[in-house]
């Protein structure tokens, strides 16, 4: 069966992705070895964390090589199968980086729910979902009535942030960059109020005017200008989960660092980061939930799927250009 | 009797303190009301924050407003009282501010030991030496084993950070600045190594050389690129205790914010600020504690005796040109 992949051809270290970090090629795909599956892959997931795989930075993941096929999840269908949980068919979620056919441990392989959420499992049931349920829960540590702000709030974990808080029974403001993802989050999501930061001169004033009293949780997905704003408007005891920062991702030179980090000292704050994987023994309860969520009517999401294979680099160049609305998902 | 009193005269906002900040005047000592107490100044204690109050940033302490007497705590004897549990003779502690005579209710006072630690109450026995141990123990949560780096490790705070590590069985490394500073934080206070940040070309590199594995508690004083750089050396579930920012008291613009704070992410950091004053129920025995640890030797100290209650702005002054060595006091 014929197999093609993406490879990495360059490190994007501090600076935009472009096409040629990439490589299309074509080979075969290989059989499943003893406790192996073989897997056609569906759909593919896309995520900021990718680019920072490709740079080796942080070490919480396994090192890419240049030439290795590039790192990325997905959904498929068992094809062969040579591990006695798996058969031709099953649907799986897993590691399947970015080609038609992974050949992968069934170990490292989740077999998923063959229902209208399919999808879902690269979005609000997958990792961007538990990242959104964990951050918030164990780092912003909510109770009911807090305010709580979230940047990148339209964005596929922001969104969910935003929905968790409110189940939570918080007050919850987005900030987002433009009036459609805005109306979305106030309209569709039930956020309590949506700042457009491309459109606001004065985010400091702005967030001061509708918390008042300041936020209890910060929820940063972007780093930067944001996050500093952000950080002015803590309220005593605020927790700040420091969850991403697509600002950081494209520049040259990092954003600088945001000097109301000194507010952790008269508010007597808390600003935590984490990394997701770190809970992966909790997942299926938390899974089991925002599934029951969403079924409930109470976590609403939005996909952006594109499709082929081909576009698979364009697809994730899409996300450092805040052009995806909803998670960006790739079609195979 | 005739007493003499500094006036805040300006706020320092965003700048270095000058002399006409302060005006210096001469009124009469007022007698004490009904629960009140008399005191005659014997020395007065400074600390950075003190700039921060004429500046009324924070909002942790009462505002004050031009025209006051210069907010700090002192240490005096009692001349009259009208308040039960003192009497004439008696060493106290309190917010006696910057005059030879203070009128202040007795439920605001600290009865003191009158014996050859007395002055140790203005810093290893007052709020420089809770500073440390509150924020130490309870925000760095150090473990024995731990790798500790403080900054202004000579300071009043730092110095004791890094000898209450070592008492936790950590292994401590200070920055400070000077040669001079350096050896008496390896040779007089048992630290394991001292950086000279002002002979230092690459900070960073030179905390990894010493730390390869990383640092388990950060503890800063200062701010700026000293803590962007200590961050940079985080070891995973990394503490970083925010206790002050020396380097953001004096500039016009402040420092940048450190970058870095990024590092949270990858090593499941916690970044924490705290106000000592939280912690007063629980100061009766952290000072029974500290008390202990010097006799028994386990913590030195050094103080910086000025003299003159007419040098008290230039005293102030001293320590944002860092020309103190060790708690700077004033002899009133």
């Amino acid at each position: 069966m014929k197999n093609r992949q993406w490879l990495i051809a360059a490190r994007p270290l501090g600076r935009a992705l472009k096409d040629d970090d990439f490589t299309f090629v074509e080979g075969e795909a290989r059989q499943p070895g003893d406790g192996e599956v073989l897997i056609r892959a569906l759909y593919l997931g896309f995520d900021p964390a990718q680019k920072g795989w490709m740079e080796n930075i942080g070490g919480y993941v396994a090192p890419t090589e240049i030439g290795d096929v590039m790192r990325g999840s997905g959904i498929g269908e068992v094809v062969a199968s040579r591990h006695p949980d798996f058969k031709a068919g099953d649907k799986v979620s897993g590691m399947l980086c970015w080609q038609d056919y992974a050949t992968i441990a069934g170990r490292d392989l989740v077999k998923l729910e063959d229902d209208e959420l399919l999808t879902a499992n690269l979005g609000a049931l997958g990792t961007t979902g538990m990242t959104a349920y964990f951050g918030f829960l164990k780092h912003g540590r909510p109770q009911p009535g807090d305010t709580v702000i979230v940047s990148g709030a339209a964005g596929a974990t922001g969104s969910m942030v935003g929905q968790i808080a409110k189940i939570m029974g918080c007050r919850v403001i987005g900030i987002a960059g433009g009036a459609e993802k805005c109306r979305w989050l106030v309209d569709e999501l039930g956020f309590d109020a949506a700042i457009d930061y491309k459109a606001e001169k004065k985010l400091r004033s702005r967030i001061h005017e509708m918390a008042p009293r300041g936020v209890d949780v910060i929820y940063d997905n972007v780093g930067g200008a944001i996050l500093n704003d952000m950080l002015g408007a803590m309220a005593m005891h605020a927790r700040v989960v420091i969850c991403g920062g697509i600002s950081r991702y494209e520049t040259g030179q990092l954003p600088a660092g945001p000097e109301n980090y000194f507010n952790l000292i008269f508010m007597r704050g808390t600003m935590e980061g984490f990394i997701v994987l770190d809970y992966m023994g909790e997942y299926p309860k938390a899974r089991a939930r925002m599934r029951q969520w969403i079924r409930e009517g109470k976590i609403h999401f939005k996909e952006d799927v594109q499709s082929g294979l081909e576009n698979a680099p364009r697809t994730l160049m899409r996300l450092f250009q805040g052009q995806n609305f909803g998670k960006q998902i790739l079609k195979v």
